[in-house]
C-alpha cells in the first residue's frame, strides 16, 4: 500500500486515476490541479503520478525532487525541451515518464519493435489508430509511439520514413515508409493496429481499449513499481521486465 | 453461352477476365488492347466489357452503338465528360458503367446505403481501404463508391462532407462528416471497411477480395445479364435486383 | 416524458436501465426485483420494461395487462411456452418483446437478413461472437437471433441448418449450413459477426458493444416508441421502422 | 542455387512447391508422388522437401539418410511415433519438421509465447481460425501450433488447458484455459488470430494468407537454409533466427 499523490485530478482521467488508486489498494494522498499546492501534495505522497500540462511539467518535477519522491509522468504534448526537463530530474529522483501507461500497450510497441527486426522491409508496415470524435490531433501519440517501436526495430529514422494522411495521386508505395491512417467518431476509447503485409501474407498486431480505465490502472501499476528505486529514467515496458 | 469481347485484354485484369470468360462456359470472342480493332472486335461479339482506358472509351462505345451490341464498362478513372459518354450511348444501346464489379462490393454499397438512411447523424460513418503497394491513388475508387452510397443514404452530398487524409491538429470530428483512410501494402488485392461509430456501439461492413478473379467474375456476370436488355444505362446492383 | 417501471432492478443491466430512464428525461416510476410488487408498480407506471426472470414472466405480464399498459420485455432464455404467454399477453396490451434491445444489432439482423436474401448458397454463413469470461451459456442470444436473421433470409430452418461447436473431423463444410462459433475472455461487453464467405471474396458484418448501456438506452427508446400503439405483439425492428 | 526435390508433387500444394523452387532460383531436381521412387529423388537432390503423408515419412527419411541429405518435413498430421522417426533421422541428417511452413505463423507463434509469457492469466487466451469450406478437421493445425506456443509461454500443458467447441451450459470461464473456435467457408487460405482478453483491454496477433504460395515459399526458405547444418532436429524459428 502506497501513498499517491494525482498532478490533474479533474477531467475524466484524473477521475480515473482517483478511482484506480483506491481500487488497487493504495491510499490516495491528494489530487491537484491547475492552481494547487504540489509542493504539499509532493510532501504528503510516496510517489506523484501526473497527467496535466506540459507548462506544468518543470514545477511538478521540482516539487517531486524538493520531496525526494518518485514521479510517473504520462502528460502528452511534451516537446524536445520537455524531455530535458525529465532527464535532468532523473538525475535526483527516479522517474518514469510515457506516451501510453497501458500495459497492453506497452507489451504491443515491445512486439512489434521484435517483428520490424525480424521481417524485412518487403513486409510493409501501416498503422491504424481509431479515437472518439472528441479527439482534436492524428495520429494519435500511441500510434506515433508503435510507429516509433516499427523504426528502432527496422533501425530507420521515423521522422524521415513517416507517411501520413495518404490522399490523392500519391505513386506506388515507397519501400521501408510506415504509413499512418486515423479514423474518428464515436466513443471509441482507443483501437490501434499496426499490420506487417508482404506478398501474399499478413501479420496484424492490435489493441483495443474498452475504456480509460486501463491508462488509469497502468499508471498505478508503474507508481507501484517506480517506489524504492535508484534516481534515473524509466520506461514502461521495465515495469513489464521487457 | 455468350460470344465476350474484351477490350483491355493485356494487363492481369484483362487476363483475368478472359480465364472468367471461359471458366463461366462462354466463347471468347476475342480481346485487344490499345491499337487494336474494335470494329472487328464488336462485330464478332455478342457483348463487349471494357476494361481498358478513359481516353478510348468514346471510340469504344462507338463501335458497339455501330454493331449494336451492349457493353459493360469497368473503366476506372472516368470523368464527368466520360460520363456523359455514357449516358448518349444509352440512348442506343444498353451499357452498365461501374466502379466495382464485384457482387460483393455491390451488395455492400447497398447495405451501407440502407444502414446510413436508418442511422441518424449520431453515427460517424468512417471508411477505411487497403490495396497493395503498387496502388498509386487513395482512396480507391471502390472506397468513394462506398462513400457515395453513405452519402446518398443520408441524403448530403459527399464533395461536402468528405473528409480525407486527416493528419495533425484537426479538431474535433465535424458532425455528418464521412471520413477516409487509405493503407497500402503487401499484395493485398482490395479490403474495405465502412464503420457506423456511435456511443458505446460501432456496426462494421467489410468487404474482402482474396484476388482480382471477383471483379472479372463479376463483369462476366454483368455481360450475361445484360445481353437482350433494352437500351438504357445500367447499374451493377441491377444485375443483383436490388 | 414517460413513467417507466423497471422489473429486475438488481444486477449490472437493471442498473443500467435505471441510469437510462433518467438520462433520457423520463421519470423512474420505480423498479423491483424478485418479490417485488409488480402490481403496484404496473399502477404507477406508463410502461413496464422486463429484463428479470422467465419464471416471473407469466406475472409480470398479468400486471401490465391488468393495469392495462404496455410491456418491453429483455428478459433472455425465454422457451416456447413463454412465447404463448406473450402472444396471449398482446391481444389485451401491446408487447415488444426481443433478445437484444441495441438499435445497432437490430439494424444488423435486417442488413443479415436482407444479405442472406440476395447471396446464394455459394456464400458459406458463418457467425463468431465474444464475449466476457462470466458467460456461462454459448453460442450467445444474440447470436442465434442474428442467424434466425440469415436463415430467414434464405428461406431455410435455423434448427436444420445451424452447425455449433465445431471440432474434430468434421469433413467438408455441408452447403446451406449456418455456423456459430464463440469467444470468452476479459470485459468484452458483445461483439458479433456475420460472415458471408464466397470463393475469393468475403463479406462481414460485425456489431461491438462497449459497455451495457446500449442495451439500456434501447430498451428505453422502445418503451417510448409502444406507448400509445395498440394491443399487439411488436418487435425491435419496428422501432427503427425497419 | 540449389538442387531441391519434392515428395508429395501432385495435389495443390505440391504444385505451389514446383512453381516456388523455380520462382526462387532453384532447380527442380524432380518430384515424386505416392509410388515414385524416393531414393532415385534422393540420390538427385540437395534436400528434400516432403509434404507428403504421414505413412511415407519413414520410407523418406530412410531415403534421405541413405543419400546423406537433409528433409524439410511439411507433412500433417503427424503422431506421436512418426516424431520418433524424426528424431532417430536427426541423429544422421539435418532435420526441419513444422507444422506451418509460413515465415509469418512461425514469426507470430514467436511474439503468441513472448506475449503469453509477459501477461498473466488475467489475460484470457482465445484462437480463432477460418478456412476454406473444404477443410475436414478442425482447428487447424497453426491453430494448435498458437495454442502450443501459448501455453509454453505460460509455462502450462495444452492438453490440460485447450477448451475446444465451446457449445451449450458452459458455465463461465476457466481461468488458464486456451479457448480455440474453427470457422469454415468459401476459399479462405488461413486466418488465425490469437486475442489476449483481459478486464478493459485486448490484445489481437493475426495473420492472414491470402493464398497456399506463402507454404510453397517457407518450405523453400528453409530448404535453402538447411542446406549444410550439422545432423539435427531444426524448427521453423531458427529460419528466421528467432
Amino acid at each position: 500500500m502506497a501513498r499517491i499523490g494525482i498532478i490533474g485530478s479533474a477531467g475524466r482521467m484524473g477521475q480515473a486515476l482517483q478511482a484506480a488508486v483506491t481500487a488497487a489498494g493504495h491510499d490516495l494522498a491528494g489530487g491537484i490541479d491547475k492552481g494547487g499546492d504540489v509542493q504539499a501534495l509532493a510532501a504528503a505522497s510516496e510517489v506523484l503520478v501526473d497527467f496535466s500540462a506540459p507548462a506544468a511539467l518543470e514545477h511538478n518535477l521540482d516539487a517531486a525532487i524538493h520531496a525526494g519522491i518518485p514521479v510517473v509522468i504520462g502528460t502528452t504534448g511534451l516537446e524536445e525541451r520537455h524531455h530535458w526537463l525529465v532527464d535532468a530530474a532523473a538525475v535526483s529522483i527516479p522517474v518514469l515518464q510515457t506516451g501510453n501507461t497501458s500495459l497492453g500497450v506497452t507489451l504491443l510497441a515491445h512486439l512489434v519493435r521484435e517483428a520490424a527486426q525480424r521481417l524485412g522491409e518487403d513486409w510493409d508496415i501501416e498503422i491504424v489508430e481509431t479515437h472518439h470524435r472528441m479527439k482534436v490531433d492524428a495520429p494519435s501519440g500511441t500510434a506515433l509511439l508503435l510507429g516509433e517501436a516499427a523504426a528502432r526495430g527496422r533501425g530507420v529514422d521515423l521522422h524521415e520514413e513517416a507517411v501520413r494522411g495518404r490522399d490523392g495521386i500519391t505513386g506506388a508505395r515507397k519501400a521501408g515508409t510506415i504509413g499512418f491512417a486515423s479514423l474518428r467518431g464515436g466513443s471509441v476509447a482507443g483501437d490501434h493496429s499496426v499490420h506487417f503485409l508482404a506478398d501474399n501474407e499478413r501479420l496484424t498486431f492490435s489493441h483495443l481499449a474498452e475504456n480509460r480505465g486501463i491508462f488509469a490502472r497502468g499508471a498505478i501499476r508503474a507508481a507501484e513499481w517506480i517506489i524504492g528505486r535508484k534516481p534515473g529514467r524509466y520506461a514502461m515496458g521495465e515495469v513489464l521486465d521487457l
